[in-house]
């Protein structure tokens, strides 16, 4: 029988020393499965001892052909960013509290992990964005974001002012504490926050929501996925361009941020039985009734 | 030279005298340059006077190869709704006042239907939703929707209490004064008064909107269009379903509302330089500083 | 020593046989302690075997000193605007799901009710609101609201238009599916689910809550409770006011409805280490992370 | 007849010329009314010829009996903060846009000032908020705040979290980008766009206005203004405190912010017809339909 996968990369949450040794077991008992296993290093500082080969997380998409996080959304996020470049699918365990990404519990580990390596799982196509900043006509930052692209303001507390195009078209010149271009996936994060609508992962679409806009009929928009989005500081002088929470570069008065769609989607393997709707319930309290 | 339309459909929102002189204008005018015209007879009761056929609303489809609309959105809302069967284009004429849809004003009217008969014209294709209403496994109402399909409490003012399902995926029980199922076309009006997101008319999209929803985290979703909505009332005495707020149902404990894409677009042509955005910025004041 | 409370009204959510019991065991506990009984005949038909005095609800507010409800908020809500005019205190027993006004559980019930009639408990004064319906100048209808007058449309699902002055200042004209007129006791039922803020129950305050408002900028506004609020019906063939969701009246064009505060507020007693943000953040959630 | 104001302090939003020469009109009126005029130093750098005595803006309260302001609602902003301790009420002269509190245009300014000071007017007080910032039990800052007392997050982009208590009873904890204490006066400024109800300037009401919260149950609260709110950062790197956006403090993990309604309200003059609904509705564009 052929194996699907063949070469499993490890990521943990760093810092945690119970996750390490959830790693470890886990490790331990795809080896016995027969597995190659390579460890990303960031996730491990101190446990170089040699019993699995430690790769630096840039060389697990080239390295791996499925890798397994056990961690938050966070951690999700991050390799996600790093991985997509190569189209090898993600496996998420949490740490207790069910993720947006991350749906199998530690205490299913294994079973659960046997299961998707046998080829029971529901894969999930996500988009990701790819954003360039540029300052006068040269590219000084790029980036790719899984959840979100988001211009803020900073620390001064003055809102932004800023026009929008998207496909070269204009839409509109705004004063607000920023713009959040989301991905399905990040429609339940930042975005969810700041009014956004919650976009299914299927949706080949990306969210524009402002963040507290002084118009207040400024409301979200979703366009096509397929669109470019352009956005031009005209006034702020404290305003930032984060990547995913995780990485940002400031931003001048009449820098640009470009955002398409990135060549590649990231694919999510979930649980056989996953269903997107059971988690959003999960995760925002539909089940029950607030009032 | 071949001509891309041949008989022309006039439809007028009827009892305005002052748009019936504008159709006759606009009949005159085209006669004149070789069209065929077919007037709606709703729209012109009294005035069959022999000069141009008049034709049921219903026929419209099948006598006509374009459609022009003198009118405002309600009225492009009800001609879509009958044209949709039959793939004929549409072209809006709004009374002054721009309309989502009506985007040519009466007094460049001429100029600007000579240009789009002579194929100078933007083409937007724009989705609409098809919907059945099953009570004890017998569809007793079936209907078309261009903007939205709505399931609202009525006069007693009590909240009714509903079950959701998409591709037969459970979704949520909610208990609010209703929900909507929007298309791109519908987003920017109740909809949009509802919290919902505004969706380029491009996105194969679909958004379900609470309305007034008594927990604070059942937020807008936006789906694929290729899915099917299932709705099922499981308290309320006087729900009813309103197609495009111009026909409804009266629903009772247990009936379901099934919403599914229709199979045909509807076909907007719009003047050259057309531009949803430029629209979307003077419809909502983006323009201008609301504080 | 002097007892603050003789005679206690007892009120139970009728049709419900298990708090019929638990009332029969308060009724058989006070009386142990020399209170005198009086029972609402409404909660408990088929009751009359002459145990206790049984008087009309509307009789309460004569008889009784004080008065218990067995039941939920909605219960709360009926007596309540029963109760106003005596100045009569109130306490809610809830059954098993703490209520926003209903905080002593039926299992703790005998003793906290003791504590109350001791003189422990924490008193609240809580606003109402008095409606009166004006059609041509005649009083059509009017009555108590402790939660909201809320005007809205009716089944047509079409919106309303309608003017609202405050203190005879023009505030707007406003298209929506109706307003809310909420106290602060009803600013955490149906005006939350509609945008509204939440107001603290000492605030002499009204909220203005538009419903669905077409209009992106007609936000909730907050006045003083000692204004007049007046609202005429513009343009709705199926417009109705209801009074907590409780009583209604339909409305005609051109009919007004006069909000102000009534006279009276109504006190409700809570048991000692009550504290309206503990409720709050237990019905709403505030204690947990929802993302 | 005895003058209700007789020395005059005029300030003006510094290096607009127009400005500057508009105050020098309208200082040279009033001096040949018999006024006596002091100028703010700010105001006119450049401009100390000796026609008029020039004052340090601190000193405006002890020396002026009238302040009149020309500039926009900022200038206001910081000029009742300044003015506050001493009572002084305070005309705002609009540039041609009407502001929220700066209610004159200019072009009316000489005939509407001429009427104000002969006691023709219309008095509104409106409450400010004083801020003190707590720093291992040592006061490390403290201000004053007309609109608004912000915590927000900083550069970095990551939400904080912080316990709120209102009179030591607590309120919430919350992750968030911030949190708005905003008076009436404020509440239609920042507070509004980060989804705020409005509060009528005569609520003696503060309110708690969360900015972008992580869990969607976290909605706005209007308290008493004689409640203390007690801020407490639990998390967060690159918190501040914004008072009316013009001053700032940077705050560290435990520190707190203590905010209290101030002794003295602030007295503004309107003209006489002035009327907040009037104003609002200018601003907020509700006369006009917007879809």
């Amino acid at each position: 029988m052929t194996r699907l996968f063949n070469k499993i990369g490890l990521v943990a949450r760093h810092s945690k020393p119970q996750i390490i040794e959830s790693l470890l077991k886990l490790a331990a008992h795809l080896t016995s499965r027969g597995f190659h296993i390579v460890v990303d290093a960031e996730s491990c500082a101190g446990l170089e001892d040699g019993s699995y080969p430690v790769v630096e997380r840039v060389d697990l998409g080239k390295l791996a052909d499925l890798v397994i996080v056990l961690g938050g959304d966070g951690t999700m996020l991050s390799v996600a960013r790093v991985l997509a470049p190569y189209r090898v699918p993600l496996v998420g365990i949490n740490q207790g509290r069910l993720g947006f990404m991350t749906d199998i519990s530690l205490h299913e580990m294994l079973d659960a992990i046997d299961r998707i390596l046998d080829g029971q799982f529901v894969p999930e196509e996500r988009i990701l964005l790819q954003a360039s900043v540029i300052r006068e006509d040269a590219e000084i930052a790029s980036a790719l974001a899984f959840n979100d692209v988001v211009i803020s303001r900073g620390a001064l507390g003055a809102m932004i002012e800023f026009e929008v195009f998207v496909d070269n078209q204009f839409v509109y010149s705004q004063r607000s504490d920023g713009l959040i271009i989301s991905t399905p996936t990040g429609s339940t994060a930042y975005s969810l926050a700041s009014g956004g609508p919650i976009l299914h992962p299927t949706l080949q679409a990306v969210a524009l929501v402002p963040i507290c806009p002084q118009s207040l009929s400024n409301r979200p928009i979703a366009i096509s996925n397929s669109c470019e989005v352009s956005f031009m500081l005209t006034r702020g002088l404290d305003a930032r361009v984060h990547f995913d929470g995780q990485s940002h570069c400031d931003l001048m008065e009449m820098d640009r941020v470009i955002v398409r769609s990135y060549r590649n989607t990231l694919k999510l393997l979930h649980p056989i039985g996953y269903n997107y709707y059971d988690m959003l319930r999960h995760k925002l309290h539909w089940g029950e009734r607030l009032l």
